[in-house]
């Protein structure tokens, strides 16, 4: 089928192809405000969807969800000084309200991590009360100077998880748990994201934190986004707000916390992973549509079959939608759907229907096979599965070809031209880390060879896993 | 059992009663800055549940979610004259961001039919784009100067829905829709709250609607609360903010809009609905707990019969918490599961292991039967189903007993000193209606006799609800 180009092509403008897609598929506008968004519907289907996975999961985790107000008291962000420096001028402020100025000033959370640190500090007491974990879904603001849609917005939806622990050891634990069975889990499960899970070295490490780690994911065109983090923050925040218990020993000690958030740059993330020049392709676990019952022309018994076709797929649990604008061209509708990346069209018209077939056309090996009516829920089910394990095979194999092992700056820098490197960080180290920021290029993460985290800043054999980064 | 009294007598101090309960139930504590609420677990958990039997309701009746920026510029509230002069006093205002003074300041949505009303216009352009179904559940602000934790809070969570219909008659009988199969049916099926649904009278609407329909509820100290609004907004709003779409017939017409809302004040309705002088009650359906299994003391076999019966009530799909934490007396554990208002409490002990039976303690009715333990499960299934269609009887007969059917204002005002009066609204009148106000007491809402809409502010016949309210 000839395809009108709705999108400029990746190769020649990624950043072009990713304003224009997240356009003309729905997913959001740009807002009033500097660096705000609007989320229209589709999109925040998606993100409804992932929301509940990943609810599920840190449910699952043993974390309970709690509501932290909004306004912070501008007083709360000086206690922690080292990590209101990296926050104060993304700080959006209230001056005036109920008609006059405020004798306070109050900012709008750009986190809630002294909040909750202020009530974690009142509900934990003693060793009964622990571990205590929190997590909240809410929205939050950092002002942002070059905002662009799902990947930095000044205002931006998401969880934050905040735990406080007995001992080091389970403290620890946990921010690793998190990590795996919440974050690499719904990516690579159900975003069909392969990510990488590693250690932040010392530079891009959160403020405050003793350690942070990441799932880093390699955009199509070869940037790194992070996808989500959690981290270990020893005692320190503990320590600033008065999170301390009485042991079952009488002896009164400092909790361990952590905390750990993903957000709705993970759409972002979703839309550079698999998006090709035709628009959106998304994962059939995620796609608030799966499949689309598309009614070519008008006609004899047109409209009975589709139904049909409809209903049966919903019996078989696909999500479905019926389109039967047959005032709008075909082609317009097939294309559009095509942009938004349902993972599967039934095309049908007055001609299949006399001939007792219907086209299913999967989005994304491209295909299209004639089954009889009776075969398009059978059909559809198998596509779904397997198209969700090839986009992730896919995007494994392009991580995979395009993450060079090298074994010094210079290799690393070339690499990160369109991919990643792999170095050893004991030959990189803080000053070679250096001298590729000045180039742009960060170390995403520290691993093992063996893919596992290093356990400390400086684990021998330890691997930096290097890129340019949105 | 002798009752510790740890909270004070509804009938001596129901808003003392109302705070009290409130905290030591854990349901939320106050925030840092004034009027805000920290939602704790355990309410969150209670709000969670309420907003998914909403959430699937509003998806039911063919809303879609959205999600529409927090802050607004303050030049988009002076659009629509007549509704801002109902919130400025109430705004907090952004003067502040990105470490200076902003050119237009920015306005913390108090709620966002202004936001929401500018996109619809540019979404809105053809009779195929209507209708238009939008929802949307975010924080708002509006500042208060008495706030009570969950009934007028500083933030409060809501949702709020915005539609755009092509004529006047389907937006009508959508803004009715969603008050009778969203509202009306979450409160009496789900949070067991017999509500009158009415419409406001002129003096009561909301600023720009044509009608305003509400759901009111009388809670247990006689008060009304107002549980939910749907507003037809006619076309002003439609006016004020350009949303017009070109006609099948190539003219181009004004759209007919509407919008409703409720909020984490069902919550507080919820509590001062069922609760009684030992603490909450929660309907079954709603219950994030609906069942306990309380070990009374460790010894022989309990531990393992305990996790028995829990296992079994698990599977029969009722959510049950496991409390072995047997170093706290059991009485006080006791005590805390009520003023929870848990509606089933398994309690077991070395005693009733060895004799075969177990006592299953039910909140609603304050009943103890004792029952062998494979029979719990059974027990507590069945009393789940009873003590919801219990509350809900119960609450159904206090309403009917504490509203009086009167002739006039002077009658109507020693109704509502503990109580609801109805009278013809033929009768009262826009001056009696403005009497009642002098006293405090205002006409909640406009009913039919038999309990149906009101077309217009002045139907012949229609009866005014009448009482005081929170």
């Amino acid at each position: 089928m000839a395809r009108p180009s709705v999108l400029p092509s990746q190769s020649v403008d990624f950043p072009r192809w990713y304003q224009d897609v997240v356009a003309k598929a729905e997913l959001a506008d740009n807002g009033p405000v500097r660096g705000t968004m609007v989320i229209r519907p589709y999109g925040y289907a998606i993100w409804e969807r992932l929301q509940a996975e990943v609810d599920d999961r840190i449910k699952a985790a043993g974390a309970r969800n709690a509501y932290f107000p909004l306004l912070i008291p501008e007083s709360y962000l000086r206690r922690e000084a080292e990590h209101v420096a990296g926050f104060s001028p993304e700080l959006a402020v209230v001056t005036h309200a109920g008609g006059k100025e405020l004798e306070v000033p109050a900012v709008v959370r750009p986190t809630s991590e002294t909040v909750i640190g202020e009530y974690m500090a009142k509900w934990v007491q003693s060793h009964r009360d622990l571990p205590l974990l929190l997590n909240q879904w809410a929205n939050v603001v950092r002002w942002e100077l070059r905002p662009r849609l799902f990947l930095r917005t000044t205002e931006f939806l998401w969880q934050e998880g905040h735990t406080a622990h007995a001992t080091e050891e389970e403290a620890t634990a946990y921010a690793r748990r998190i990590l795996r069975e919440v974050y690499a889990d719904v990516m690579t499960e159900v975003l069909a994201i392969p990510v990488v899970p590693g250690r932040k070295t010392r530079r891009e490490r959160f403020a405050g934190a003793v350690a942070t780690l990441t799932c880093e994911a390699m955009m199509r065109d070869g940037k790194a986004l992070q996808m989500g983090t959690s981290h270990e923050l020893g005692q320190n925040f503990s320590r600033a707000f008065g999170i301390d218990f009485l042991g079952a020993d009488g002896e009164r000690r400092l909790a361990w916390t952590t905390s750990w958030g993903s957000s709705t740059r993970m759409v972002g993330g979703l839309v550079m992973s698999h998006g090709d020049d035709a628009g959106l392709r998304l994962p059939p676990r995620l796609a608030p549509v799966q499949a689309v019952v598309l009614v070519a022309r008008a006609g004899e018994g047109v409209d009975r079959a589709a139904r049909t076709v409809a209903d049966d797929l919903r019996a078989h649990g696909v999500r479905v939608e019926l389109d039967d604008r047959t005032d709008v061209p075909f082609g317009r509708r097939a294309v559009d759907w095509e942009l938004k990346g349902v993972p599967v069209r039934v095309d049908l018209g007055p001609r299949d229907v006399a001939a007792g077939r219907v086209a299913v056309v999967r989005r994304v090996p491209g295909s299209a096979t004639l089954v009889p009516p009776a075969a398009v829920a059978e059909e559809t089910r198998r596509a779904l599965e397997e198209d969700q394990a090839r986009l992730l095979t896919e995007a494994r194999a392009r991580l995979a070809e395009r993450t060079a092992d090298v074994a010094t700056p210079d290799e690393a820098l070339a690499a990160a031209r369109d991919g990643w490197a792999r170095v050893e960080w004991a030959r990189l180290g803080p000053e070679g880390e250096a001298r590729l920021a000045e180039e742009g290029v960060t170390v995403r993460c520290l691993v093992r060879p063996d893919g596992g985290l290093p356990g400390s800043d400086d684990e021998p054999g330890a691997l930096a896993v290097v890129g340019r980064a949105y």
